[in-house]
């Protein structure tokens, strides 16, 4: 009988994350100070980064950061994660192709955000800081970053986006089991918040505002610092502990893939699985093949222009360069709230520019099929946000059936849905909309976009 | 550093079922047919019973089961299951006990029922069944059901008890999301759920109401065949794995329990992970000691009485010699909804009568209290079901602590509480009660038993 799960042992667990950008011939352009233009100085991101983080943001020149003991022990608690065989969804779907996910789903907060809040909360932990402010979408970032919190005696504020605190309340309880303060954003406990709320009275809040808020009350709290789940380039240098586990289960497996794909919001589990395959790309021009799936109402990397922007509403962060559809760009209310972010970090924007990956975009109702499909195969029920990663996978899958060649497509499952099942509930009931952005509406958006510089 | 997880590989799942009846002196009592009084013979068990799952029931003689090569196939979706090693539970206990608990969350539908549903879908399709019925408290058998019908291609009806469909509509979702039909029990769509809607109009229902309405459908639909998820002896069989698995992994740990704990329903998760551990009990006369957790509200195995009983409450099951409370008690509306049954399986009945067992009774908001402090130790948030066999371990470690020495607990963590998130809610708002049992209540319940033979 074959194999269905690759596993790995706790020896495993890397011991070094991987840092792309010493790899990248085009440095991602520096992010800036949005008052001199410069670029940023690692001193600069002190009064809101711990500085360790702050250094790892920065820092282009080593490959591998070796990952503190006391990072890995907590690790173990859920990884190595296992890499499955689709088995089921391979029947189903009648294909040739061999299809592999990497199964973040199985942390105990239900995604691959907690490699990274894990790494965050010890960090700032290490520098004796006291309070940490955070957003949440979906709140997959801020039940880990609350679990995390709660782990390294840390207070804990997320700021979650309105739509999703009213679509997913449940998430909010995991919140709160876990000790953390949870507050619908926008609020009228920032100004960036009150701001928003006076100009649009009924807005039900974006990850962009969600950010402002957050950083807003880190700035003005005492030994507090702010932490993010995405976008920045230490965040996917945490969640690289996905690929690189899921190289050494692809060799168990005795297979490479010829594809990796990853759901695309701002770019963490996206990184995670497919930065340490790209390496092999950018060191020794392996042939691979790299997709990001992001939502049709949301595609800035497949429509999005490139250019320094804002990340978040706000602007109180640093500009970055980015492919985007401007700061102030406000989603349709699709459930993968994790996927309703303006921008790409700048790392992948590089990578996306200079031509080493692909993204494709997927409309909600194709991501639900996606989802249902694979749950009744798989017996798991993804998150919204890694159904677009699914059905990137099952387009794949069929079109390997229409060529009657193999392929191997490798992707992330970041995490899953049960905490979603009132969109499950809209999708059968018929209540869900594709809210595809049309061109027109895309480039009426991209006209608007402000050149800051 | 040390190990967190103790991991078996794919082909450490157990080959063969353990049969605990082969290896007891005093076997359990036989069932009888409620009309002659008689031993139930395997043949009346077919119209209800696939004719594989009846010779499993009443097989007291082979100790071991060959599990098929389909359902060992199916479980490496998530089998083996992880052995954890509690660290962060025994820290915040500051105990010298040593905590271990078998992670059976980690199914694709969230607890262990999946051993059991795959299993029996199985045998049903194999006799070429078509439809199937079930009956489930808090849904976490009827989402494994659903699953594992879904996967051999059977429709399958769950009459979930109306008090969780009210509770844990997401619950309903997941079934629905594998396909199955969800009837909120009692219904009208049985003789014994308009019965009981009629002598008790706003009646919030329970698992014997259920399983009496399931029961009905599958003798009124042709070719349809009924299965539950707890209490029959062949479900214990099924649910063996987990001690099996469990006992591999805490010899590689280096340690063997001195108490083994599982919360306690119909029996399902507690035969489970003891009775593996129990077979060198009665074979070798080891010294451990096996506790069986229940609610407070539904104490059949510390106060019930030890007598033949209905397994549901319209009287359509045979006679099952059980503790019990009586097959009409309706138990108080916790949120542990799986546990809310008013009897013990006849195998669990006849252990606990001849003292190979204990029971403890654990009351509601001391299960959430226990909960709460695992969730913020451990990361994962578990099943209010689960949460007694936590609350129970704390004790066990509490003890050690007051004794100063070293104790190895075991205890089964049944199911995760992702979908139980309004529970945790209203425990914190400070709106749950404890719904203990008064003496007074137990006596006049017990003085009230029928004796049926």
């Amino acid at each position: 009988m074959s194999l269905k799960k690759f596993l790995l042992e706790e020896k495993d667990i890397p011991t070094a994350w991987y840092n792309i950008t010493a790899d990248m011939k085009n440095k991602p352009r520096p992010i800036l100070n949005p008052g001199t233009k410069q670029p940023v100085k690692e001193e600069e991101l002190y009064p809101l980064f711990a500085k360790a983080l702050a250094h790892q943001e920065l820092n282009q020149t080593d490959a591998w950061i070796e990952i503190p003991g006391e990072v890995r022990e907590m690790y173990k608690i859920w990884r190595p994660t296992p890499l499955v065989r689709a088995y089921g969804l391979e029947k189903a779907l009648d294909t040739p192709a061999h299809i592999y996910f990497k199964n973040e789903s199985v942390s105990p907060v239900g995604s691959h955000k907690l490699n990274s809040a894990i790494a965050q909360a010890y960090f700032c932990k290490q520098e004796g800081v006291t309070n940490i402010t955070t957003e949440t979408g979906a709140g997959q970032w801020g039940a880990a970053m609350s679990y995390a919190a709660k782990v390294f005696g840390l207070e804990l504020a997320v700021y979650m986006v309105k739509i999703s605190y009213h679509q997913k309340p449940y998430r909010r309880s995991i919140m709160q089991t876990f000790g953390a303060q949870v507050i619908a954003s926008p609020s009228m406990s920032t100004k960036a918040g009150r701001k928003i709320l006076t100009d649009h009275p009924n807005y039900q809040g974006s990850l962009g505002t969600a950010i402002s808020e957050a950083v807003e009350l880190a700035i003005q709290t005492p030994n507090c610092k702010y932490v993010l789940g995405s976008v920045l380039s230490h965040v996917m240098l945490h969640q690289t502990v996905i690929g690189l586990e899921a190289e050494k289960q692809m060799e168990l497996a005795g297979e490479y893939p010829d594809v990796v794909i990853g759901c695309f919001g701002g770019g963490s589990n996206f990184s995670g699985i497919s930065f340490p395959f790209l390496r092999h790309k950018l060191n020794e021009g392996k042939e691979i093949r790299i997709v990001a799936a992001e939502p049709a109402s949301c595609p800035k990397l497949t429509r999005g222009a490139f250019q320094y922007d804002f990340g978040d509403e706000a602007g109180y962060t640093p500009l970055i360069p980015m492919f985007t559809l401007g700061h102030n760009f406000a989603p349709a209310h699709i459930h993968a709230g994790g996927l309703r972010y303006h921008g790409a970090g700048s790392i992948v924007s590089q990578l996306r520019k200079d031509g080493y990956m692909e993204a494709v975009d997927i409309k909600q109702l194709d991501s639900f099929a996606a989802a249902t499909l694979f749950a009744q195969a798989e017996g798991i029920i993804p998150a919204p946000e890694s159904a677009h990663a699914i059905a990137a996978a099952i387009q794949e899958a069929n079109q390997a059936k229409e060529e009657g060649k193999q392929r191997t497509i490798l992707f992330n499952l970041s995490g899953h849905g049960l905490i979603d099942m009132a969109a499950y509930d809209q999708y059968f009931a018929g209540d869900l909309g594709n809210y595809e952005l049309s061109d027109e509406e895309v480039n009426a958006k991209l006209a608007d976009l402000e050149k800051i510089i």
